[in-house]
């Protein structure tokens, strides 16, 4: 089979919904459906039925990659490699997907987190081509981050979960105490979606420029991309996610940062070029399904 | 020539001393000389004289490593490739070390930070043998981390400086304002051995174990290690350094690892074996000059 004819199958696995497709070594996407996360019976069903079907219209698929919601088993010797870990989701802890998928599908399956999988897709199409080690942020309903090194996904012992690091606390902030169930005002407790309508009562979206909210939650953003440059030496940061539409942030989050790094890091990407340095995503929405895409690229023969 | 007659220099170029050594691909040393660092043009000079002498009586080099004392330039694309980068030490910025080893020694030369070098050591020959991702770090004059990803250092932008993260402050710490002349109270700050000495009047050696510093200093460093798991993920974390010669530090560290990562972390390896996961280096105080070794093992061509 020519290179040209490999088409991939895509499954972004989402807590809130899944979203399936088809596509092919440029990131072009040629079919895709989305449906709700129910049950995982009917949910991963319902993926395999697409990708059935469209195995049927396209051919037969190369490779399919799954980028899923986790905590995820990454660990290739593990007994419960390709499953979804310990997630407080009800009814997904364990659940199968590599294998579900391995049963009906007889071609290599890649699998990673969904914030790896971003990362992955805006190093190979998006907002970071040009550099081999990354960062991924989304912040919205929580707060992950995904890590490209050389080019490749960061695993180690499991993967990074970097929404679950400790902020310094604002002084102005002291009244709140954080909503995280493990870590009550760890970074997702302070400054996810939900942590800014806990304290400020809206989104931020809905709260005027001058509302202390934006200034909180620079702040420990701009804190977080500062200790990932002194632990992970990123060549760039992406933030995507809900709260970082609003792309006013952005400015905000740089000017925290230099404040946190305290010119320590005498770097020309960060002192003259931070705008360029911590950016947002150029994929989108579509980086979790471009991530899945690019999973499956991964794990063909001869890639 | 055959592999078994390939031998190597290695410089552990530190801030108040230098070690050279010629050792072999098993991490023997066939010889070592230490001296103090002075000026560069002096101290540089016996390093070329120790390699100069050693290739005369082993025969030529086959590659030299060096270990250098941060910030270096590690971008080969760089102008200043191999250099010493700012540094506080006078006379040693723009330091060339791989420039000067270059000119007299016709062979390829390795180059990394120290800490990074000592962790490829404890990789290769040390206490972390088994694993692929780990955390080299030590605590003394400053705190320093290196870090290995898929068995090679990590870089990306520059390098970690895993010493300047921003720890949360010890309810008990409020009245000591931190060392840093860059931050203050970031962790080299706090938990430094100067730190040690300024907030508390003695080397921790010299504090009884109920002294508030025992608290103070596994509670920092405690926390680092939950950030570096939650940011890193790593498969090992070795410890080593003035400070952690201390070794009834380390279970003091493990339980405020476990208090700040609040379990999420659901690994048999944190919650159950966390006394083979953040452990003592077992090069001691050769994992220095073992790391410049490794690194000229790893320059040499064909490995």
């Amino acid at each position: 089979m020519s290179r040209e004819t490999r088409i991939y199958g895509a499954v972004e696995a989402g807590g809130t919904k899944f979203v399936c497709a088809i596509g092919d070594e440029t990131g072009r996407i040629l079919a895709q459906t989305r449906f709700p996360t129910a049950d995982p019976a009917a949910t991963l069903e319902k993926m395999c039925a697409f990708l059935r079907e469209a195995s049927r219209s396209f051919g037969a698929l190369t490779a399919i990659g799954a980028a899923s919601f986790g905590p995820v088993v990454l660990d290739r010797a593990a007994v419960h490699y390709g499953s979804i870990g310990r997630t407080p989701k009800p009814g997904w802890r364990n659940t199968d997907i590599v294998g579900i998928l391995a049963r009906e599908f007889p071609c290599p399956i890649g699998f990673d987190t969904d914030v790896n999988a971003a990362a992955v897709a805006e190093q190979r199409w998006g907002a970071a081509r040009d550099v081999g080690d990354l960062v991924y942020l989304t912040v919205g309903t929580g707060i992950g981050g995904g890590v490209v090194v050389r080019g490749a996904p960061l695993h180690g012992l499991m993967h990074p979960e970097i929404g679950h690091i400790l902020p310094r606390r604002h002084a102005l902030d002291a009244g709140f105490d954080g909503i995280c169930p493990f870590h009550r005002d760890c970074l997702e407790g302070l400054a996810s979606g939900p942590a800014i309508v806990a304290r400020s009562g809206a989104e931020l979206q809905h709260l005027d420029a001058g509302h202390r909210q934006w200034e909180l939650e620079a702040d420990y953003l701009g804190q977080l991309c500062a200790q990932l440059v002194l632990t992970l030496s990123p060549q760039r940061i992406v933030m995507g996610g809900g709260v970082m539409t609003q792309l006013r942030l952005l400015p905000l989050i740089h000017r925290r940062m230099l404040h946190w790094l305290g010119g320590y890091i005498e770097r020309r990407e960060i002192l003259e070029e931070i705008d360029r340095f911590v950016v947002a995503p150029a994929l989108g929405a579509q980086a979790g399904v471009l991530g899945a895409l690019s999973l499956a690229i991964d794990a063909s023969p001869g890639v």
